[in-house]
């Protein structure tokens, strides 16, 4: 049934769902449990010392920090991460205008140790939006395309709620009902979703692609109170005038 | 290896955990995937919209709601539940002091579909404390007794750091190192453990008895700001002067 999931179960898989409280997004750090080679998704600044310091006890070698868009709400601790963790590579996508050391495209694999995650391109909240796979199709971590019950905004930073819209149906509601969805956020203290339930219960994108148009013309929200300084900073991995 | 965990694996198990941002709470649903018949562990009330919209939405029969001792920070939902769910039972440590449908104490079950958790006392932060450990032993709900690197505190409501410390180390710490640690609460954006990361890295119970207690006199904090109306409330399943 599509709604009754359980948790992840790729083995040799080590994962850790992480939440960073003033901007409310998740990171997430994925493993592979013999080899120790790590990848980080969207990880923040105010939580890089938590992060650095788990990374540091569980022994793992951080190999890729990538994020899923150039975010507007809170600034990436790549950059800084990249200092000090030798061998570290910053990766987003090629259509994000951002710079990085891999600048991702449709298809493009992610490994770590004997896993990786596929990228596939989910714009519409933004040009440059990934939504990252795992091999085995257990989990997508869709960043701000697919939220749980919701989805991105697509009023500002190239924003085209059509574009997310065949996004969303293309290449995430084409996963596997029991595929779990990591969003990049989440405001209402849930951590997780699936694509059944989404295709079943998300209220904005179970309607027409018009209702969606109209549903997205009409949310009226305030801009990001960091916008103007997160999205030059993470155009340059977090390190803008630091 | 110790701290190299994967997610919880249980065959036909749903498995949602979910978080009350004021008081930081975590509230974790489990289900069996074919009879539906499902466990709420720690309700709260300001999201209780929240979880019974989710329970309706994935078609659940929720039997019971535990509590893993009479929270002093929140308002349980378990009475305002009982008015909406027919058949629904409370249940808490027979120690705690609170009434409840079922009072369970050391090796109890909470049998749910072809699942069960079985409860294990834990005391020291409250007498009443419970760990509820899933049957398999991948999953342990340890309340406020074992926090991710950190402990409730012992210093009200029948506090006492000796007990604490001894109920993790013979009721918690003898889990499997990869038995995943889901607690009531974090303050920190960390979402889970696992035993054997807290065996290894918990900075207050890896230390001596004696220092542990040291540890736990000099803590300092103030009073939880809900607790003459948490703990009255919580003592009739939350339903005090509704
Ligand atoms: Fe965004
Ligand atoms: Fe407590």
């Amino acid at each position: 049934r599509s709604y009754s999931s359980r948790t992840a179960m790729t083995e040799g898989l080590f994962f850790r769902q992480l939440l960073e409280l003033e901007s409310m997004t998740y990171t997430y750090l994925l493993a592979d449990t013999a080899t120790k080679e790590a990848v980080i998704i969207d990880p923040v600044l105010e939580t890089i010392n938590r992060d650095l310091k788990l990374i540091g006890e569980l022994g793992l070698n951080l190999k890729v920090a990538v994020n899923t868009h150039c975010h507007a709400d809170h600034i990436t601790s790549t950059g800084l991460m990249k200092k000090g963790l030798a061998g570290l590579k910053s990766a987003i996508s090629k259509y994000s205008g951002a710079s990085a050391d891999i600048l991702l495209s449709e298809g493009d694999k992610i490994p770590f140790g004997k896993h990786c995650l596929t990228v596939r391109e989910t714009p519409g909240h933004t040009d440059g939006c990934l939504t990252l796979v795992m091999e085995d199709q257990s989990m997508a971590f869709t960043g701000d395309a697919l939220l749980i019950r919701g989805c991105g905004r697509t009023d500002f930073q190239q924003g085209c709620s059509k574009r997310l819209y065949n996004s969303v149906h293309q290449k995430i509601f084409t996963l596997p009902d029991q595929c779990l969805v990591y969003p990049a956020h989440d405001y209402l203290g849930q951590t997780v979703s699936t694509v059944g339930e989404e295709r079943k219960f998300n209220p904005r994108l179970t309607k027409s692609i018009d209702q969606f148009v109209d549903i997205m013309k009409n949310l009226n929200l305030p801009k990001p109170a960091k916008i103007d300084i997160a999205v030059p900073a993470n155009l340059v991995c977090g390190l803008h005038e630091v």
